[in-house]
């Protein structure tokens, strides 16, 4: 209910999901309004379903305040599904900070994970062969971060390139500002040090502009510096896409434009999902249209049956005890 | 001479600047090889002299390192002619580290400046009557940063924007990852806080995307933060430009591709100067071209006609005894 064309969008993208994969969808909300957008398609014999609540979080609403107070809004009850097994996965294009704040209340995290982080996938520009740009996480989940806190984005970030994206091996790079161990701040530069000790391909510190040079499949930063970075990118390439219909406008053209705005589309995979949570939950812009939706509809599908959470959980506990093992042997080689 | 196609491109830049531009030129470093580039153009009865230096440091060079050991490379023979008073300003496409590292040892701060901050000028992609975008402000010097250096940066930004690009009264806003002023990580919180009290427009926490939707002149940011959205930009650009280039490859279409990469040119104005260094230092890509390198001596030219460093220093003292007022006031108050 509370993406910015909610719920007509929504419910667009339900029926798309419906119908061509293989999903039940609840759709949560006021129950009216949802049944007269649904009255509107022919959905009829569709597996969707509709589950009432009373209230909903808007755009304008504080999140903290609204997950307070909003106790029967459709993104709480939506999570309740989850946490309660009638449901298996959330998406939502409602208030990012809300869904956020709803997800961690309501499903709680995996049990070794401390912040779930967000994970949005960059499209690919040029790159020819790759179907996608690299997984930037954490996109804005988490403002002030730790450097145990970036490893876990990281062992998060690559699990989830391996399931969802088929990159078997997935170079993990970390955002700073040059390539050598010495550049960053003070959080990349402790966070390097844990990151060179994990278990997978890490390639070092990478720069901003590696988003579009193919460097990295999973890009691993503070929530800060990677929403700084995904929103500098959708403004810049909203830019160019007004740039283009304007000097583009023959018909022959048209084409090109939408090829080429394509290609810039950073909903294009229809949301990040918040990873860490016990449960699935994926986020889409506010302004995501119903084909957007669908493709966040059939990300959380494929989320769902890969069993992100149980590898990524595996892979956390994995290094808790490696980590708890080598501080052992310190303190024994110490004494 | 470390700029990466150094010194072919200074001295056509020098060349190019001296016939279009009422400067004088010092071309610094390795004399021969100067001199040797100067006679392939028809230099003769332009005012540039060659200042011998016997080092050079390299994009490779370590910063810290190569300040310390190289005594008389190119760049701080060329920031001490500025410091003696034999030159008014700087501009070099070498490593950029070591350039501000250098510019703070040899020339130092302004008298009320704690941190000198590199100012870049994004391009004004868009908007058809503006003919720059914002100035981004740490765009890479200051990597971990106090509230009160973003104050800091807040004052130099709109002062240059005021001098250098004629806004007569500068927007200045925060990056962060929201617009309300609860919104952003704990730096940007406090920093706003500050920025409100400021006597100039603050216009309150912006986003990445704000840096092309010409909702702001100034945006105010920790070094590290502005790297990476002027680093994100600088390779979506790129990508852009390269998928333009591939897909409108007809002679008719050629114009158009200049024109539209030639928007996206965030080396344009030629290079960012270190704002708060006693004396004129701009910073140019390490590729840049000889027509950046000449736009980035005009822009170090303006900036010493206009005295913006007086400019700013004058605003940074008010700005301190205000300061230092209203804290004797509170103290007062509060006995």
């Amino acid at each position: 209910m509370g993406g910015d064309r909610a719920p007509r969008c929504e419910v667009d993208a339900a029926v798309l999901a419906a119908r061509e994969l293989d999903v039940h969808i609840a759709l949560v909300g006021a129950e009216d309004l949802l049944r007269e957008e649904l009255d509107r398609q022919d959905a009829g014999g569709l597996p969707i379903e509709i589950v009432q609540a009373s209230e909903a979080i808007t755009m304008e609403d504080s999140a903290a305040r609204a997950v307070r107070q909003k106790r029967d809004s459709s993104i709480r009850t939506a999570m309740r599904l989850v946490r309660d097994g009638r449901a298996q996965g959330v998406v939502s294009a409602g208030n990012t900070g809300a869904v956020m704040a709803t997800a961690k209340l309501v499903l709680g995290t995996l049990p070794s994970v401390d912040r779930p982080a967000l994970a949005a996938i960059f499209p690919a520009l040029v790159n020819g062969s790759a179907k996608t740009g690299p997984v930037l996480i954490d996109a804005g989940a988490n403002v002030d971060c730790s450097p145990e806190q970036l490893r876990e984005f990281a062992v998060m970030g690559a699990t989830y390139s391996r399931l969802l994206l088929g990159i078997a091996s997935p170079r993990v790079g970390l955002l700073s500002i040059g390539s050598e161990a010495s550049k960053g701040n003070e959080l990349t530069r402790e966070a390097y040090r844990l990151l060179e000790q994990l278990p997978l391909r890490f390639v070092g510190n990478v720069e901003g502009r590696d988003l579009y040079t193919g460097a990295v499949d999973v890009m691993v930063c503070d929530g800060f510096s990677g929403n700084v970075a995904l929103k500098s990118s959708e403004g810049l390439a909203d830019a160019v896409k007004e740039l283009l219909r304007q000097r583009l406008q023959d018909a022959s053209s048209g084409n090109l434009v939408a090829e080429i705005s394509g290609r810039m589309d950073y909903g294009e995979t229809g949301g990040a999902p918040l990873l860490g949570v016990k449960g699935v939950c994926t986020i889409c812009h506010g302004s995501a249209g119903p084909r957007a939706i669908r493709n966040a509809i059939r990300l959380t599908r494929e989320y769902i049956l890969t069993g992100l959470n149980e590898k990524m959980e595996a892979a956390l506990r994995g290094l808790a005890s490696q980590h708890s093992g080598s501080r052992s042997r310190a303190r024994a080689a110490g004494s």
